[in-house]
């Protein structure tokens, strides 16, 4: 039985992998050692060091379970499930990379961690890109629509933003939906 | 005079600023340290020492010689101009700032560089921005066009493919101007 106050073991996980994402998010891979995720979360050292041989384990932990499923878009007319992908996308740019880990990918700044950052991002833009062909297919989309500068067009836009003015205003996502949907539809009935 | 075998001062200086320039784009500023600049440069610290007191001075010298003037645009159509716009932008993006710098802007990862790092960039989208309003002035592009959202998007995609793929294909700036062209046009004659 554990000692009174000592917090149980799913709640100290818990505590560790908050930590983590927090450091990652904001100051990349580098910002990740085991002093400062004993410090941001309250853990002990010793304690971390049971669960993580090293601060690459804990890295690898938290990027492994940050790598989604984007799932099934819902069942809405093109435009609304090209939203619903790009919010996706990049709700895992701001909310699990972070200006932090997407730094680290561009910078490529930990060769043993690029790939793993990378596969983070890239289900959710595979799948757009996956949406827009099966539009196009169904003619809902220009036929003769680059899907995948589309994507990346959509994707970037974000970085883009965030690369000219260091944040990304809130109506931001909706003037590039609305670009990219002339971009997509144009000639279309 | 200077002693046999001894590079002249602007030899140097050109050494210096060099290997200072490749240091940042494939490292950003972390990778500019006084001992990495004598290394890749060849010139000795101490040399080096007498021409820049610290890393930090080196590297703002850099910086604020790269951040240029785009010019004026070509006498051409203004597809043409995009692309010629675009180009610039990108040029500073590959060439000057590179994956260590760009990685830099977003990650944030030394805030009294930040702004410089950006003012690299900013004049080039600034002038892509302007370019396409005054085409939309002149009737050339569709009326109702966002150029703020459109130069975000054309900055960006050459970071949405990087971020995607690690790497950006030669055809990929092309790709990119004939998807934002018909979004900057659908609707005119």
């Amino acid at each position: 039985m554990p000692s009174r106050g000592r917090p149980r073991s799913a709640e100290t996980d818990l505590r560790i992998l908050t930590a983590v994402r927090a450091l990652l998010r904001s100051g990349g891979p580098g910002a990740v050692t085991v002093e400062a995720v004993a410090e941001a979360s309250g853990v002990a050292k010793t304690t971390i060091y049971r669960r993580y041989a090293d601060r690459q384990e804990v890295l690898r932990a938290v990027l492994e379970a940050a790598i989604g499923d984007p799932g099934e878009p819902p069942d809405a007319d093109p435009r609304e499930k090209i939203r619903w992908a790009l919010n996706q996308t990049w709700q895992q740019m701001t909310e699990v990379l972070g200006p932090g880990g997407l730094a680290a990918i561009i910078g490529d700044s930990d060769h043993r961690f690029t790939e793993l950052f990378r596969s983070v991002l890239v289900p959710y833009a595979d799948a757009l890109v996956a949406l827009i062909r099966a539009d196009v297919a169904a003619g809902k989309l220009r036929p003769d629509l680059d899907a995948d500068a589309a994507v990346s067009l959509i994707v970037g836009a974000y970085l883009g933003e965030l690369i000219r003015r260091g944040t990304v205003d809130a109506d931001f996502a909706e003037r590039c939906i609305h670009l990219m949907w002339i971009a997509m539809t144009a000639g279309q009935d």
